[in-house]
């Protein structure tokens, strides 16, 4: 079981990415855990140390990060 | 069983993107074609048709198109 952290700030780019990813990815061999980053502001700075440029963005284990269109910069988001 | 086509150019954000998201998604479930535009050329305006900027990208089945962090712009593919 791998685990991935989804990241998002709400927006219809985030939720429309968090659609497809969810609906794509093999939930049963893959854990995705959703962070909405505006209701868990605690969170951001996480996001940035792995490496999150703007959401939504989905960071595998290993360490990856895919940044799935954009919706919005994580410097957008902290303000 | 949902068909997706996953649009590369064969830089490494490419290559990077495309061992990624074949890793994650259900290929059982959800069949993947992947295209590259460079060796593929005349299948650039069926891309470009579907909504895809820059490569890598995943048309999904439904239409959406997840722009995978930035290889290189459809335009520069191109060239």
């Amino acid at each position: 079981m791998t685990k991935s952290v989804f990241y998002h700030a709400g927006c219809p780019v985030c939720i429309s990415a968090e659609h497809d990813i969810l609906r794509l990815i093999n939930t049963s061999e893959h854990a995705i855990e959703v962070v909405h980053l505006g209701t868990h502001r605690q969170r951001i700075s996480e996001a940035e140390k792995a490496g999150v440029k703007s959401v939504p963005a989905l960071v595998i284990d290993g360490g990856n990060v895919l940044h799935i269109n954009f919706g919005a910069s994580l410097e957008d988001v902290k303000k």
